[in-house]
């Protein structure tokens, strides 16, 4: 099946005022839903990624497992999830972040990465960018190193890419408003 | 490179008294660090299903979501995340289920589903089997058909496959005891 050509913000849906009033939740179930549409979403994400040299792709639970454990795969990389804290179940580093709705905390094992490892991080949305610096230091913190950041939507409005730098950022469904 | 012999079995570790004392966990996250393991499952997971004509891989957050997202691509199936209480976005149904360790609810889209699809529900452990009851129950009650439930993990000594039967039940690496 091709999926070269297919659109794939046309399957995201706006749901207004989740979590909370005013907000615009981007919904990604819908792309979910159609294999052509996720199919899609991996292959550009990996080949965003396919030249650095990947080892290792960490993501923050919960969506950001959805695509990150099938872009692992794309890669050939192996797939460090990130879970809030009492989850994992060996010792693990800790880092805070501020999201846009209130304060949490995530965690890595500690000895799911080390010195030298290349690191991509995912999550499904790049939003004013607390949860992936969270990843960013988890992984620094670890010797590993961030070779760049991948999403599936960002919200660009938010200065998430601005508050990931130097790191490089790639998303494939920016919104500018 | 050659997935064929792995065995899948040594890429899980028992962390003892978590999360309760007197349980011991079966950790899978060295299993996802190794992409040739997570490979082999994937594929080990989807030659059981590939024959039973799945249209959406259904899966709970969040352990779930990192091969069920995975294995949902290998067979050209769409993804239907069930979730936490308030997570998703849209209309949802709901589902209470015991744990092995309290009580919880899960929740699908409403409009995930309809009248004769044909689901698989995946998990990464089968203990208990309440969660995967609770997914199955979601699914039915949407008019789609559960047509098997595929594990990587299942402690068979807990009598999940009993409490999930007449489905069909498929493991990739059972513990008797």
């Amino acid at each position: 099946m091709s999926t070269s050509g297919i659109d794939l913000r046309a399957f995201v849906r706006d749901i207004p005022d989740f979590p909370q009033p005013g907000i615009a939740f981007k919904d990604i179930t819908p792309l979910l839903l159609d294999p052509r549409a996720t199919d899609a979403a991996v292959r550009r994400l990996a080949r965003f990624a396919e030249r650095l040299d990947i080892e290792f792709v960490v993501a923050a639970e919960a969506r950001g497992f959805i695509l990150g454990g099938a872009l692992a795969r794309q890669l050939g990389a192996g797939f460090v999830p990130a879970r809030k804290p009492g989850k994992l179940p060996h010792e693990t580093v800790s880092a805070e972040y501020t999201l846009e709705y209130g304060i949490n905390a995530l965690e890595v094992h500690a000895d799911a990465l080390a010195g030298g490892h290349r690191v991509l991080i995912h999550d499904d949305l790049l939003a004013t960018g607390g949860t992936a610096s969270a990843l960013c230091d988890l992984v620094t913190r670890l010797g590993a190193e961030v070779v760049a950041c991948a999403f599936l939507v960002e919200l660009s409005y938010l200065g998430g890419r601005a508050r990931l730098a130097p790191n490089r950022v790639f998303s494939l469904i920016p919104y500018e408003a």
